[in-house]
């Protein structure tokens, strides 16, 4: 379907409440532990979720209104998140990350983006042209794909404990895969 | 990790609430549409949750208490979904799921189990031997395969919109990979 903004409102506004839903006072055998050397926790992509409210979704959409193309996106920062975790909790980020997604939905209806606006095109420092239309539908499917490997990281600690069903279970198929956004 | 019942049940027991804050309220684009032909849609998944919560889960510890391996499970009715789910609501399906899953737990936390009942076998009717405790671990990780299953899905409906992104987001290189449980 083509992009919705006010379906990618709907889907953005969840997401915190989802995050909490499932991992405030987990269990820190789900929550701390990764798939292995190089790989995120649940905590570290919660971390991730945060850097990515500080400095890719909102400050990109203000790039594309104010510069258009001619100004590209700052590279995104992949372990940016790791020194601003340090030292927190898990339900500390949970509370970071509900606070700024709030604020930058707050700030995205503020500007009622109209059609020609969403149209508009900024530059991706690594492929080029992108719609403000792109990038917001970008930031829906983000929070999705965290979810996604978040399902991923938890299941893979019962890898073991499935036994003969790890065969059958597709989440234990599927191989990570991520990559910069 | 080993499986351990009160980290399992702390999962089992959030799914509902989890579900309930992605999905209620969500407009049907993202809810009621699938990956393609021969695929669920997130409504979809929800009365297999249900289904499964109705003949899969409880009913198969029951048999592994009561009759060990000597009597395999009854195979699982993987669109047994569809006629129950007939006419009802997303809403209403969400209800059903969370009153079902409250019910299977409190019985599963009022049969008290000990370690050597955890380790008790019963038989798969196509993999064969397995454990109550292994039954149990793999009732959290479907919880965790449909989640992964349903973040999939949404994201597909997002797979245009997203542009030159389309390539980046891990979620929209996941091959659907579901099997019988």
């Amino acid at each position: 379907m083509e992009h919705d903004l006010p379906q990618t409102l709907s889907l953005l506004t969840r997401t915190p409440a989802v995050l909490d839903a499932l991992l405030r006072d987990l269990p820190e055998a789900w929550t701390l532990r990764s798939e292995g050397e190089n790989t995120w926790s649940t905590f570290e992509v919660v971390g991730h979720l945060i850097h990515c409210e500080r400095t890719d979704w909102m400050p990109r959409a203000r790039i594309v209104l104010q510069f258009g193309e001619s100004r590209p996106f700052e590279p995104l920062d992949r372990w940016g998140h790791i020194q601003e975790s340090q030292g927190k909790s898990l339900a500390q980020l949970l509370d970071e990350f509900a606070r700024l997604r709030s604020q930058n939905l707050g700030e995205l209806r503020a500007l009622n983006l109209r059609q020609e606006e969403l149209e508009l095109r900024g530059q991706h420092p690594a492929f080029g042209a992108v719609t403000l239309s792109e990038l917001l539908a970008t930031w829906a499917v983000h929070d999705l794909t965290h979810l996604h490997q978040i399902s991923r990281v938890m299941a893979h600690q019962y890898r073991d404990a499935v036994g003969p069903w790890a065969a059958y279970v597709g989440v234990l198929q599927c191989a990570g895969h991520s990559s910069p956004s």
